[in-house]
């Protein structure tokens, strides 16, 4: 039996695989953030999944902070699954997730495009530095200990650093 | 017993997730792009996890073109495991769940910093739109129907637009 958590990762991908790494969890973000869904019935349709995993999923996304329940609207008797801030900053990390479907699994091509509402041409995600504000190629990318790393790891990753070792093989 | 496909789902991301979605597949990725790591014993001592679950992984992204094994290098007898475009590609998607931790799951700060190589200062994801060139916020992005969507989808999907159905609950 796996778990689901990553205690020995002192790492924020990690951490947020903890909350949406599991079997079906981005899909259900996704049906919120980009279909407008908030009840059970319209998850559980338009995933056609068992309830039990999608009435777990939902539990853990509300006791993660990642939606929160409210009474019913427009006189649905169902309560109503409604995203955070913290559930809709996922967006970047379903279109990133998207878009390389797109380039590597869509021989028919996108079956679904993200839009720019003003302008109605398509959105990309893009890497950019925060000094030069270029945008960036991954192979210029590198990575530092941060405030956060344990004193092992950032010996770690700084000896890396210095040996200049190649990130892409 | 939870599949590991969304034969349901005609979406980029569920394709995405087929192929990185099951536990500890972005976490081996991650290491090998952004720490380097190539050897079966590298990926085993760094994560911690099982040997059967750690030769699944690799398995498939080999089957998947997402690696390639090749001969040890430098006199080593185990054979290296090396990214392919397709798998470096995944890059973003990491960054992105990387900054979503460090903003909602780092209490002491970011543990791992991604900074541009030439400038040493950090680098983030964006949302670009292709046409204005501007950064976005999420709350502009909308959904429409791609070449790959099936007749129901794009009738679906137009049919919210045509509502101007608001995204964010």
């Amino acid at each position: 039996m796996l778990g689901r958590t990553y205690e020995s990762q002192n790492c924020s991908a990690a951490r947020a695989l903890e909350s949406v790494g599991e079997r079906w969890s981005l899909l259900i973000i996704r049906n919120a953030l980009y279909a407008g869904m908030t009840r059970f019935s319209e998850f559980q349709q338009s995933l056609g999944i068992a309830t039990n995993v999608l009435s777990a999923r939902l539990d853990r996304f509300v006791a993660d902070g990642l939606m929160e329940l409210a009474d019913g609207t427009d006189g649905q008797a169902q309560r109503s699954y409604l995203l955070t801030d913290k559930g809709r900053d996922l967006g970047p990390v379903i279109m990133a997730l998207t878009e390389w479907g797109d380039r590597w699994s869509a021989p028919a091509g996108p079956p679904v495009l993200y839009e720019h509402t003003t302008c109605a041409d398509r959105v990309r995600t893009t890497i950019a530095c925060q000094t030069c504000g270029q945008d960036i190629e991954l192979g210029e990318v590198s990575v530092a200990p941060g405030p956060g790393a344990r004193p092992e790891a950032a010996a770690r990753i700084a000896g890396r650093r210095a040996n200049h070792r190649v990130l892409h093989n």
